[in-house]
């Protein structure tokens, strides 16, 4: 396992030193950790310019959840209890000789890398960029499994909350019983504020819990996920409450189905990130629903929730294996409701059977 | 109500004016909330030069905790869906002739202010630095209001965990059952992530809950707060569980409960922030207990947990009446476990009463 680390902090090292830069500090927590393995809160990974060292804060908060750093990688904390560590590893930059040191300027306040720049005025600061997020994009197995995992967590959360009597609990509640579920089921936590939304407000992207109360007749949509050793996913589904589902809600639901499962299709390496985007979107636009949409129809997982890549109009470049993505179509019937289906897929060749779908509750419109 | 948000940017404008800079952008987003009386996720305010102006995302996520934005305010939303907020509103700031924008260089990162710096090459950019943080520390009556209520919210639901049996089950579960409570009370969620800890685990710093359960005779140390519309307090209490107190707790439990007491009693207006941190500090030092201590002792609370001003030894500054903070000593014994106790409190004169102390729960060693 340790080994891996030390292979993509390799590959990072090959790109810095390519571009000029003996020296790299990485800053941003997710990207930290990929290089790491784990890491406390604050921490900061400086890379070369002879050695790799996590910079820790003095006084890091123990969790589990944050993982243990890589064995092989050399740790030191710092002295002083409120020290900077971006600062810190500049320093130990420019004292083992580093002439330039590339930095995450995307995630870097503009007060620090003045800092950075006063602590080291020799060091010459490059970008760094989104190099790290780059390497990201494509999963490892070890990376997929975690996914996996999580993936089983959050629809073992939802098929026990399909099971239960919903009608009168508020939305609020539906929320707080989801993520007590993911962590019962073993998540490190929920991957994100799980969204429950009734009537009006579903099918609302990223909706927050209120405290309206499920009712007869109400499309209810709920998106969750589970965060099991930093690896997030997550699922959509909507569902009908009561009785027989109204006809628009059927229809809407087909609309919503049909887009998602053009989006799921249009999965293969190769594609063009909008390519799926068009995939699902045209479907909606063609039932008429074309105005209104969110801006992308996925993106990316691991680490973080909205990893690139991004499946929308304007972005440029192509699906690889390994990559794992949402497809989240959803269309909003300002003051009556709306259907959103969201998955989580791995993409796969088609010779290994296409698209791997990690979350598997069902897609059929269930009256509950 | 509206009248407030006018006034507290008149300051702001003032400030600005005074330092040369006849227009600021506001990206922080608890900066943003105070200015503006509410604002969705990624929206920014331009102050000046002729109006003001809440610069929103194109889509902006409906959520009520986000607190509707001041009625006087001029509000726009960006034409493309993944318009950058900061870059726009430099923008407006250079055709409305501003020639200098101060900006939040400790938030802003490097990119975006490169962004921005291209956007409008004619404009100056200086720092506002912390202008806006160091209006907050003295709150009004309204947030005092608004704490209050978090503070009897986060009594309630701890009062109600104290009733309940508690031998047996999982510190996580403890966690989640208490966040469920303060919801119920009508938190808008709450303020940071519970931290339940037993045994071991007790009076950690920020622990997070594991999978360890309740034993007989162990501490517990809790650590929680609400958040009401958007101003979060703390609440941070120690228990034993079952039959009677062991010595060693008995004795390290009245150390840290008199190193509480002698910080609450250094809240006057007009003390130095590290004198309050030095008369908690010095009852720990004089009991053995110096080393490994936290690096401060309390911080101010407010729209954010982790406020100015800082109770540390490094920080300069005095205490003003009207600021809400929290006094938080702790001791931690490796492999015994430890004692944390934690108020939020409103410094005010003595002539009023002195602090006026809002979370109410009793300080007594309970025995559960």
């Amino acid at each position: 396992m340790s080994e891996l680390y030390a292979v993509r902090r390799g590959r990072l090292r090959d790109r810095c030193a390519a571009a000029g830069s003996a020296a790299a500090l990485v800053s941003r927590p997710a990207n930290v950790r990929y290089l790491a393995g784990g890491a406390p809160p604050g921490a900061v990974l400086l890379l070369g310019p002879d050695e790799d060292v996590l910079v820790c804060p003095r006084t890091p908060v123990a969790d589990p959840a944050d993982g243990r750093p890589d064995e092989q990688l050399r740790t030191t904390a710092l002295p002083e209890p409120d020290g900077d560590t971006v600062v810190a590893a500049a320093g130990m930059a420019a004292a083992a000789g580093a002439e330039s040191l590339a930095v995450e300027e995307h995630h870097l306040t503009v007060a620090r890398h003045r800092a950075l720049g006063s602590v080291a005025p020799r060091l010459r600061l490059g970008d760094l960029a989104g190099a790290v997020e780059q390497l990201r994009i494509v999963k490892d197995e070890e990376e997929i499994a975690c996914l996996r995992i999580a993936a089983e967590i959050t629809d073992q959360a939802l098929g026990e909350l399909l099971e239960s009597i919903l009608v009168g609990r508020t939305e609020r509640h539906l929320a707080l019983e989801l993520e007590r579920r993911l962590v019962d089921h073993g998540a490190d936590g929920a991957a994100f504020p799980t969204s429950v939304a009734t009537g009006p407000n579903s099918g609302l992207r990223r909706h927050r819990p209120s405290d309206r109360r499920v009712e007869e007749g109400d499309f209810l949509s709920v998106r969750l996920g589970a965060n099991y050793r930093g690896y997030r996913c997550e699922i959509g589904r909507t569902f009908v409450i009561g009785t027989t589902p109204a006809d628009w809600q059927i229809e809407l639901y087909d609309v919503v189905f049909a887009a998602q499962r053009a989006g799921r299709e249009a999965l293969v390496p190769g594609a063009e990130y909008r390519e799926v985007d068009r995939a699902a979107r045209q479907v909606l636009a063609a039932a008429g629903h074309g105005e209104g949409l969110a801006p992308r129809t996925g993106h990316g997982v691991g680490l973080e929730m909205e990893e690139d890549p991004q499946l929308a109009p304007g972005t440029m470049g192509k699906l690889d294996a390994c990559v794992p993505v949402t497809v989240e179509p959803g269309v909003h019937l300002p003051g009556r409701g709306g259907v959103r289906i969201d998955d989580t897929l791995v993409v796969r060749p088609e010779a290994d059977g296409g698209p791997e779908l990690l979350t598997i509750t069902t897609k059929e419109l269930l009256a509950l």
